[in-house]
């Protein structure tokens, strides 16, 4: 392999768009820049009347592509051996479910002077969560009619997906249904716009965003069937004809770099854009998954992405509450399999602004105070549900909760209780997926993995298995270059490129036995309250949680 | 009946003793006197090594006794028709049960030498709560050898009240038991020391004290028999010879003011110092109660009383989960009942002192949030049990809970969910109450109900009933004075002196029929969480609960 050849990766994020450019032989990142999306609060526009709604406008996008990889080639002019012109592919990651209504150009209807100000008409963002009553349409339906639909996705389909979002759409935006020739995922409008490949059915779509979020597979012939969408809305099933009937893995090139892009840019025209993917399953590749890994990406929410051993072309996988098995979304040919925990970050964040009225400084002083706690030590238990359960509930419709308060809590106990309520939460997706897929490591990743040695250590306690944690900050824009020098021929496979490109791992975070026992029986209370709360037709008593938690804080504190 | 007589109440709280001088005649209160105590934190002596003690020093209530009342002379001096020689009597009301170690001379351990520094030889504040293993202990042997000792006190007895403190002394500080020739109530403490009739033997004892905390009780012969207590402890069995056989209602005279604190008060020698009794059944007749009424003394924690219709002659009356039901504690010849909650201001203060870190402006910013709120609105539910459940659960080893939250909650909505909690758990209290004694009426009285008209509307529009507020500041002191007035002549029974000199109602909070629905929907969540965690084997899915709480927000929000 010849050095001195280059590929970038470009993460789409929920506030900003990351560029980083990478040396194939070498992985060594030679230039990274954020770009901040300008428009809507930090990139997000959201609705007075509804807290769920979340839209992104598409001019962001645009404008971030060319301003990430303009500044990435400018900084990089200054590092020895590079050339622009020795870039050799693009791949390209980004949130997601984010669909897109597009014109008959593959141009998003935001950008239309008639939709400018209609942010029905712009990109509706992941975590937008107005398509609940849509949601439990889907799943109603599909239990009924098409339960082969909803075991790939978990038994439940979600409000972040493709299929209620666009029949939201429908029924509260007529308007914009009409006007949407078709619906793109943001994962294939970005390198559908840099190959100029923009005609919608032209467009190669993304395994993984079709097969974890629009309930599309081989085994029943691509998407959903008509029949069955014309259940949900007459205009669905239309609509079907209108999307895709194929999808591919990030290895595949999308088209070649249009020459109008490469002239914005500064890259050779005709260069390989990758099919694009969802950043966590690329980020899961820039750590370095292998079968029997799990790769945590832990930020303002968590996605936990494993891959099953052996190859997609055996027996389907199916884990009960899990988002996604999809044959190819992380690495062709093995099914990757999706999970998460809905909020994390965004918890920590919601109890230090909304509820101290604090900041980063107090971030930093809840820490500092929690740090100094045993396990048990607080009295308290919280469940990791404010912004609903990802996995192994899959129900939106759930919320927050702590006990234990006496009139002496203190708020960095509240601090350390929803720390350890969200490592609780992440041990129950372990121990879900664990029970199907053998999981022989965990690497995580993501700024909390390097910015907070007590969430992790906590994770470590709780879970008794070491957390390995990445040292690139930016795996997914890494992963996505490594699918751009696949795409652009530098390895034949996405398994030699990781060898070279991955990120090592910066620091190892070991369980104590000791605190690990005692998490062990406040697991056990937290599971009580996880079903009897979370699973339909779970009775149970609950009279002794919180004497056992008083036990437990007497236990550690003597 | 002669103008120009006039009674002292004197009320021992948890921080300060007040003084209040009525005119016997009218009603009107001629001066009042707050003196605060100087020694402890406010008057309490905690440990850092245990959270549930509280202890006071003796020495505030000999200084706090002398120092109000004179200060109250004083300023009464320049009212016209006051003179000192027109008082006619004396009554008191403490906190309780408040049990204090004495030597032969009746005078507290704590003001010797040689105990001065020792807090398990002061007294042993209404609120201490290190006696759980001692409470669970005569509650599992009452339970099977004389369950009749526990149904006239709820069924379970409580680690504030007597006998748990006093086995806890004999357990931690034997030699402070075995210095002690007795133990007195504070509230028998007082009218003894006023009189000099100060030997234990001669002290007459209030019924309200011993029937509320001591399980005496005339069906069995007064106090728990020696075969009980030596179960126990041998040594409680040994200590019984030395409490009392006899206890009394506060029309009875404790005796006559001794020579001493009439010189050092400047009041008539002889003058009639009344029996005491704690301080709410004191309050709820210095707010008017009658058969049917149920008196609410709102502050840090809450008191309700009530008075069973009929007279106590009649068969006895049990209500599970009520702390308390005794022949004369409240009016003479009447059950008096007590229950109540063991967190009520103190809870609000946690939150706005622990979690918000803030102050009394503070309080005012939330509450001034809280009340543009609607009934459902935020979506939260909580369990005011953050200081454990006095009625109906009895189970001091309970705790706090918050669910609902999202990641858009505020603290005013957390705030307002903590005082619906206390409405919630006042209800509860009513409600089981009212299985047994019809409830015509509900007056509140005490700091929170003239100072907070969002709780007191949040109390009738959960409990569906009109709340009347007493208007008088100082109920307990007044219904002290009441008793001073009998036990002084001015009247032969209490409730003809009620009728001149009871508290007017100063406000009246009507139910709106709109909330009160609201309520009733969220009360129902309230009490599947009270029973799954609170009621031993009682089991229930909850699953409904974060739903329903959202389609009610859904609901009142739109």
């Amino acid at each position: 392999m010849a050095a001195e050849k280059f590929s970038i990766g470009l993460d789409f994020g929920t506030n900003s768009v990351r560029a980083l450019i990478v040396d194939v032989n070498s992985g060594a990142e030679v230039a990274t820049v954020t770009h901040d999306y300008c428009r809507g609060d930090h990139g997000v526009f959201s609705s007075p009347s509804d807290p769920h709604v979340a839209r992104q406008h598409p001019a962001d996008y645009h404008e971030g592509a060319a301003g990430s990889v303009v500044a990435a080639l400018e900084e990089a002019r200054g590092v020895a051996g590079f050339s622009a012109d020795q870039v050799v592919g693009i791949g390209v990651d980004t949130t997601g479910s984010t669909p897109i209504p597009v014109d008959e150009d593959g141009l998003a209807l935001g950008l239309h002077p008639s939709f400018h100000d209609d942010p029905d008409a712009y990109a509706w963002l992941w975590k937008d969560h107005s398509s609940v009553a849509e949601a439990e349409r889907i799943t109603a339906l599909a239990a009924e009619h098409r339960p082969a639909y909803l075991g790939r996705c978990g038994g439940v389909y979600s409000s972040e997906w493709f299929w209620s979002k666009i029949l939201h759409c429908r029924n509260v935006a007529p308007n914009v249904f009409a006007a949407a020739r078709s619906w793109v995922e943001l994962c294939d409008y970005i390198p559908a716009q840099l190959t100029g490949v923009t005609a919608p059915a032209q467009i190669r779509r993304s395994v993984c965003a079709a097969g974890h979020k629009a309930m599309f597979a081989r085994e029943w012939g691509g998407l959903p069937d008509t029949e069955f969408l014309a259940m949900l809305h007459p205009d669905l099933a239309d609509l079907r004809s209108r999307l895709y009937d194929e999808a591919f893995s990030s290895d595949v090139r999308a088209g070649g770099l249009s020459e109008q892009w490469a002239h914005n840019l500064g890259l050779p025209a005709g260069i390989a854009v990758a099919v694009g993917a969802f950043d966590v399953h690329h980020g899961a590749v820039g750590a370095g998954i292998t079968p029997g890994a799990l790769v945590k990406a832990i930020g303002t929410s968590t996605c936990d992405i494993t891959l099953a051993p052996g190859t997609a072309a055996e027996s389907p996988l199916l884990i009960p509450g899990v988002c996604g098995i999809v044959d190819g979304s992380v690495l062709p040919g093995r099914w990757g399999i999706e999970a998460g925990q809905s909020g994390v970050g965004d918890i920590l964040n919601w109890f230090v602004t909304h509820v101290c009225e604090g900041d980063a400084r107090t971030h930093e002083i809840l820490t500092a105070e929690a740090a100094r706690l045993q396990p048990g030590e607080s009295g308290l238990l919280a469940l990791d549900w404010h912004n609903g359960n990802r996995t192994v509930l899959v129900d939106a419709r759930l919320t927050g909760l702590m006990l234990g308060q006496t009139l002496h809590t203190t708020r960095a106990e509240m601090y350390r209780a929803l720390i350890e309520a969200l490592a609780f939460g992440a041990h129950t997706i372990h121990q879900r997926i664990g029970e199907y897929v053998p999981l022989e490591r965990i690497v995580a990743c993501g700024g909390i993995t390097l910015k907070n040695p007590m969430f992790m250590q906590i994770l470590a306690d709780v879970t008794g298995q070491q957390i390995e944690v990445a040292a690139s900050t930016q795996t997914c824009a890494l992963g996505a270059a490594i699918f751009g020098a696949v795409a652009g021929g530098a390895y034949a496979r996405a398994e030699e490129a990781q060898a070279r490109m991955a990120s090592r791992i910066a620091v190892i975070y070991r369980p104590d036995p000791a605190r690990h026992a005692t998490y062990g029986r406040i697991y056990g209370l937290y599971r009580q309250l996880h079903d009897t709360f979370g699973v339909p037709g779970h009775s149970e008593s609950l009279y002794n949680v919180m004497k056992t938690l008083l036990e437990i804080r007497r236990s550690v504190t003597v």
